[in-house]
């Protein structure tokens, strides 16, 4: 039970280690070799946990997607469905901004770097962007029925424009690693939920 | 005189040959020696036209960046300034549709993967998008001014959300290979325009 814990741990401690590296370099750009040195995990306890760089990849995807949900969920507050996804979209401008712009997002990244070679990445990330979208959907079905939205807009077509909006936006400030570029699509988006 | 059109044809040759391998994998996972197999350029020939593998890089994205900007001029057409913004954006939809959502935006991409680790690629590629907004954000003004413009935003800011929308669906598109992912935000962008 207790050796039951340590091998969680230490499957906990490479998918962690593993996210920062792939934050800063890159799936491809990154070797096992990185990994065992950056966890100080050895070669052999590391496949007994992940058979291949794929599928620490994809765990890492995997784990840090629950991850994302779990923030999504704790970002939708406010007195009013709009309210909720005007601080959703603000709490990860300020994620972002803890960060100085640097990394920008695993999910994004992976996309640009995974998505037309590796169909098993790709699924993860849709995922993603999917919960995100029907999360941001249900929220500005609720604002339209209470009268609280501005924009006339079919909700799951604003969704998926407020994603695309925040992932560019996350793009161009880690670029500029001017905070305005993001801020700038973030009052955008506000202005279309409550005008 | 024919000798200096051949060393700029081999130019020509290398950078465009080199973009489509940069778009299909990335900076970090293209090495010289890719570069070298797929012009058939000798290795000697490659370095007297480039010092270095940054260097090619630097300048496949300056010169697609020229490419980028011809096109965009092109592409502001119709009878006002809303038409030529959103046929615009028709037009780079256009574009990623005859690629299948299939390599996506090489800006996007190459800034996601260089611009935290490497300033001069951000630098073109900042000036990529500062000029895709002020492109869009002329056309937005002379829109406001004439009264075609639905939002009631300042031009740079929906310039900018354009922008981030149009490079956030172009990364959602690619994820999913669903058209309909850059569509709806093309619709958004549409709705923001001409209401």
């Amino acid at each position: 039970m207790a050796e039951m814990r340590k091998g969680e741990r230490t499957r906990e401690h490479i998918l962690k280690t593993t996210r920062s590296i792939l934050v800063a370099q890159g799936f491809h750009n990154t070797t096992i070799n990185d990994i065992i040195r950056a966890t100080g995990v050895k070669k052999g306890n590391l496949y007994y946990h992940f058979a291949s760089k794929e599928e620490i990849g994809i765990a890492v995807l995997q784990d840090a997607s629950r991850e994302f949900l779990r923030f999504l969920e704790d970002s939708f507050q406010g007195p009013t469905a709009c309210a909720k996804v005007i601080n959703s979209c603000q709490a990860i401008f300020q994620e972002q901004q803890k960060n100085n712009f640097v990394g920008g997002c695993l999910f994004g990244n992976a996309a640009l770097e995974m998505s037309d070679s590796n169909r098993r990445f790709a699924a993860v990330i849709q995922d993603v962007f999917s919960q995100w979208c029907n999360k941001l959907a249900g929220a500005l079905m609720q604002a339209g029925e209470s009268g609280c939205l501005a924009a006339s807009l079919p909700p799951h077509l604003l969704a998926k424009a407020i994603v695309a909006t925040m992932e560019g936006g996350i793009m161009m400030a880690r670029v500029s690693k001017d905070p305005a570029d993001l801020a700038d699509c973030l009052a955008v988006i506000k202005s279309l939920i409550s005008g």
